[in-house]
């Protein structure tokens, strides 16, 4: 009979450098390859690009793939989801060990080949497959992926089924349950539905906020936010600032739609805005107004903040990286009083996004707001709803998915002990039907 | 000259017991007479009913307005601007003193005379006026009231104009600076606008949320949540039990018309949740769907509960009372098991309300949750936005009003610097323009 | 083979109601009865000396024992370990339902019985069997059960270590390895080092604090805390009221010795202060000095107050119960004005104490604060140390003995979840040799 | 008759950079002139020995003293009454803009000519003059200070009572009220009492922990704790570093103490270790043992800690700099692997010290003991004592002062409102007899 095994690898001890195998006898599917920033963050001067995977692995900073030296089989495809740098950023240190191809969702695909071709160490020269959502591809005649639609932070988020002699592994992480989504549709409930009638021998899924109460909120709340604090103003005619995650184009989307309300100009600025963006234009996920302007070089970027200071601030609404504080985006120079644009007393400031609550980003933030406040900036934050499934939305799928097994990733062990709980509650058994790996075990489903 | 006096009563160390009296040379205006709930919470066996003043002012319940008579003058007017029991909760217990009218806006007016009708210890006979939103109404041949519309969580709420020889002197509390309100009008920026040209000497305003970052977000945003919440789930056929606060009546009528989507009968419970609704109906703020039942005695409650239960809960939306865990509240009894309604594995519960942050209500509010998690429900809490400003939004009405002075109210001293320090940086200069004043307290103009 | 099984009755989910058995083949030694306090909290009007086990296993207050049905086997032995009531709490529920005696250190013996004979619903008629610290019992021909010295916040407290034909079993739980200890010496690290040398099968011990950083500082830190606190005033004519957990012995000694130094007389006051002093100076754990007075019953304690009161506040240490808010305590009766000690403005009330985090006991103590404060007491909080050992008295203890397998009890999944990350410091592989368990489950080691 | 007037320079808004200045008439006398260090932080690259007063001003970092320019009168000396850099920082920035002495008490004189050598940009001629404990100093014919011993966590701290024609205005902070001080005598409470029978027109004194409950309890404790974490262990031939502030002479004799009595040679090193140490010696405020071995600069450093892995650890006792996690410090250098010490599994870290809750801060102490746990060692945390008067203290010694006015000082708002709390219990009255002032502001007494 086939055998299923499970091998933590990264992610199961902390949130963040995310990789999990999942071995059918001796065929091996690797699910992410991902980095974990704040093991970065806490040293000076640190050039990823250039470092070798082992130092990196030292450091924390990407999955200990080591372990899988101890696994009997052969890697034959490695699958991203999503593109989140914890999901993807390992790759160019990791898959090149690996004579696979790299399966994932066509805007995944994309952002996984930039990662690639960023990398300065390695080769890495892994086939990159784009898959769609809801597309089939056969890893070996008897082994297939699945991709089925869901919703979560960035455009092209999956859930993968590999389908195996055995039955049914689900990877669900990341996700939220919106059923209100502003980019794209909503999960695949109907085949969601009809895999909890299959036999899915074991269901892998994001711990992370399966402690917060009730659900999250879908996107369209976040949008709605951002529109009631751009619009909702006595204040008209302030400069504004908004900052967000280059990566979430829905919220992008948000602000944009929101500048044409206002009557200004769009401009996406910073190296990462310009990519995810672009990206997402070409690729069709949005459509950008006539008016819209984008610039990624410092150079550009400079040109167009000058620009706006010459002709009013008014005119303009500039869409910046810099949401945590990193010491090189757009607007902490703004901050630093490094860039043409200076902020004024009643300028308004909006983050699109939460703290990342490591002390390091907190840090960064700080020192970023206290500039800005110092300069007179007036300071909207967490204008912004998270892409995470709380803990209602994970009791919602296991009820509908009703895996064998339920093994909770991405994240801590706290983390983990939440989701055991919530399992526990929809009937699962510690140790017997919900588990708790750590990274470096394999577990035999 | 006249001499304008602004006496703090209550609500200046403490947010609760609010009450502050504005002097104009001899004429005085009272604004409010609340009540500090949680004063009251920690004694036992407590029957505010049939106390004195005296006892109540001793445990710190009700405003001690003793320090009225160190003040030159004679009461004209008690004004209130909403209907919130910490703004009007002490009337039964105060008003008798002075011999003047009580003029309020006729929602809270007919609160305001339900309170008085509950009082089994004093005979408050002072006349209740209610006064329209944008109404004016002269206390003395020099001295004028006019009500401002705003919103906050209660319907017909005003800020308080007193026109006097002198100058303006503008009450500003509570309030949201919402734009897209769902019961009422927004905020009248005309007239707020148009006082921002006027002299006014004086802004009392709250303090309470001024050190929450932003601003506020609209009611429409609750309504989205509480919709997002109810309607989406994979799980219809589960019971769902719905709390909020009695007074927000647009909060239950966003509950109500969500039910109407679920294709369920809402079904209000508790003696409050009636008073409250039954006069927003009467009153003509809210109308109720042809379907809808509400019950308000014991009696009627525990039939329709029991009807509930046996129609099956999946046709009826009950929204009850009891989201802080009041010991006597439907939601309580219900946790208890003290109710034919009995909680089954997977039912919800949604607490469209926060926990107010006193250790008694946290205390209530846990022994709740824990009683109804033992039963298997699903919680969901803080499906909820605010109804008090925060800092963003003081930001724009201070520097839309332009008040020659500005002293904050109803919060302690921790939140009246959060204030300050936001009208420091619209120019106020503390003990110059910006005051902190504590119970007791006159000061002169 | 002789096969240990390692049941967790209670106490594994939660902190409180702790029970665990270990089975050696077919015979059972049962490690404690707890009752779970906060589970009784949130009820109104519990009594629960008149209860039936069947209600409080519901409630969740003392541990489902129904799981024992499952485990082949009987029960020989019921071990204490020492006498706090989430580790005795339940024997007047639980006891009678085993044939066994029950085998406890002397003044926990003697707790025991008191527990016994309170009860007011079950007849209990289990033997109870003193064994003193480093005694050792024969249950069974092949079973030995032997008591290892230990330190916790009362007196007599120890490991047990079960001694089987397979190897040890160890209970550690609970202790502090307090070097410096008042009452008592220090744990028996001779003993200990020895045992490492042994062939230790399992050891189960308290996750509680090991999450706390750093090592738990000596019950000498608490007595120079107490003597800072009471001695170093200006104010030496205040009146003073200590309060402090009625069972640890070595904390009322020290307060007592500071009366002394103090030149006031020390009273103790409440009934549980009776109990646990007069039965440790009976059994000859504590000297009382000449002057000392105890009270137990309302009659003598309110007298005595009086006496107090007439005679001169600094002439007397009175040292009370109350310290967690409990309704009925003598502090709370104090501050509700119940009593003829009238707390008066500069009256030190000093907590000998933590504030036991949940949510039921922080409002007892915000309602007992809150009224001390308005009658003008000072309030000098947590003058204390912990009894439990932190994550380093954690990892010496793991490196000392060096079990084969360790167990973390005595807390929820997050507090086993800091113990398994402490023991994976010291080489222990989680689901290996370091293990979460659930109540309910047995585990063969 | 004479007018005093009291200037807040700095400090007053924040806790950091303290300035007050105190106008008796014309003649003025300044009290600390003091830096504020995450002001700083917040850049990068900042070199502040190089900077000018008014970039340093700009950015927050130090008293805006511009305010000096309106105040009528000349100052006539400098006082600082203790040695930490928030106190005496800005003196090589400010002090040159006055022809004043600079009048501290010896230890603080030393510290003060250091930082003056120190700087780069401006040069600073002010004769420094130190004045004992207990000394008094005539600034004019009317105008004498006098310095009252206190104790902080710095070796000789005073307070100054300036002595004037109208009264005496008491500048105390920082203090604590410690009466088992491990270094210097305790405060002279003979003193203190005496005062408080003659004319204190006005005391101005640090709320910084005027909310915490409670008293501070003395170093002794702090030392115990030192103690008890260093020789309380079973596993004594451990690697084992101490941190703590290089300026707290008491902490560091205690550490060197339980060295000795671990038969350890204690090695200081850093460069501010040395300095402050080698002073403290110098001056007779601390002997060393004959073993002691001190190490002020990087080579010399790296020798000593090269000696000690290659003899031995357990042979000596580092105590080094780096409790913050500042970047160059040296334990921030031995987590860096940029020091010929290695720290290997079981190694200790003991910080004897609390993680000072800036942001900035936090984020480098996470850095730190990130990388120290990764390589194996364990950490103690907070073996710490403050040297901050808490609340209760705070009470002793104004009602001993009984000063006619009471302005708090050395913390933000919230600081000040919790001493205002405190000063109203002892029946002061806000805006009359207690006052809170801002940055900038006189006020005439």
């Amino acid at each position: 009979m086939t055998e299923i095994g499970i091998i933590a690898v990264g992610g199961y001890n902390e949130m963040g450098k995310n990789m999990t195998a999942i071995r059918i006898d001796n065929d091996i599917i690797v699910m992410d390859m991902g980095l974990q920033l704040d093991r970065v963050q806490i040293h000076e001067d640190v050039e990823i690009d250039k470092m070798h995977s082992m130092d990196l692995i030292r450091m924390g900073a990407i999955p200990d793939d080591m372990v899988m030296k101890d696994v009997g089989g052969t890697v034959k495809a490695i699958v991203c989801t999503h593109g989140h740098l914890d999901h993807i950023g390992a790759i160019p240190k990791l898959a090149h060990r690996y004579k696979a191809p790299i399966i994932a969702t066509p805007y995944t695909a994309e952002l996984v080949k930039h990662e690639i071709s960023d990398e300065r160490r390695f080769d890495v020269t892994n086939e990159v497959i784009p898959l769609k959502l809801g597309g089939r591809y056969n890893v070996t005649p008897d082994i297939q992926i699945e991709f089925i639609r869901t919703q979560h932070s960035i455009p092209d988020s999956a859930f993968a089924a590999i389908h195996t002699p055995q039955g049914i592994v689900l990877y669900a992480s990341d996700f939220k349950l919106d059923r209100m989504p502003t980019l794209g549709q909503p999960p695949d409930f109907h085949r969601l539905r009809a895999l909890g009638k299959e036999d899915i021998k074991v269901m892998i899924t994001e711990s992370t906020n399966s402690g917060h109460l009730g659900k999250t909120p879908s996107e369209q709340i976040a949008k709605d936010l951002v529109r009631d604090v751009l619009l909702g103003t006595e204040e008209t005619e302030s400069g504004v600032v908004v900052t967000t995650f280059s990566s979430h184009v829905a919220r992008i989307n948000a602000i944009i739609q929101a500048a044409q309300e206002m009557d200004r100009i769009p401009v996406l600025l910073g190296r990462s805005m310009d990519r995810y963006l672009s990206t997402a234009k070409n690729m069709g996920y949005i459509k950008f107004p006539q008016n819209l302007e984008i610039y990624g070089n410092r150079n550009g970027i400079d040109k167009a903040l000058k620009r706006i200071s010459q002709e009013g601030k008014k005119k303009y609404l500039p869409i910046v990286t810099g949401h945590q504080g990193e010491p090189d985006a757009i607007l902490t120079r703004i901050a630093n009083g490094d860039t043409p644009f200076k902020i004024e007393s009643g300028d308004k400031v909006v983050f699109s996004a939460n703290t990342i609550p490591n002390p390091m980003t907190m840090a960064n933030r700080y020192a970023l707001e206290t500039k800005l406040k110092i300069q007179g900036a007036r300071i909207y934050d967490n204008v912004h709803v998270s892409g995470h499934a709380s803990r209602e939305d994970h009791w919602e799928l296991l009820r509908m998915i009703k895996p064998d097994q339920v093994i909770p990733s991405h994240g801590n062990m706290m983390m983990h002990a939440d989701y055991v709980e919530l399992a526990e509650d929809a009937g699962y058994v510690f140790g017997d039907t919900v588990h708790i790996m750590r990274n470096g075990e394999e577990m035999i489903v």
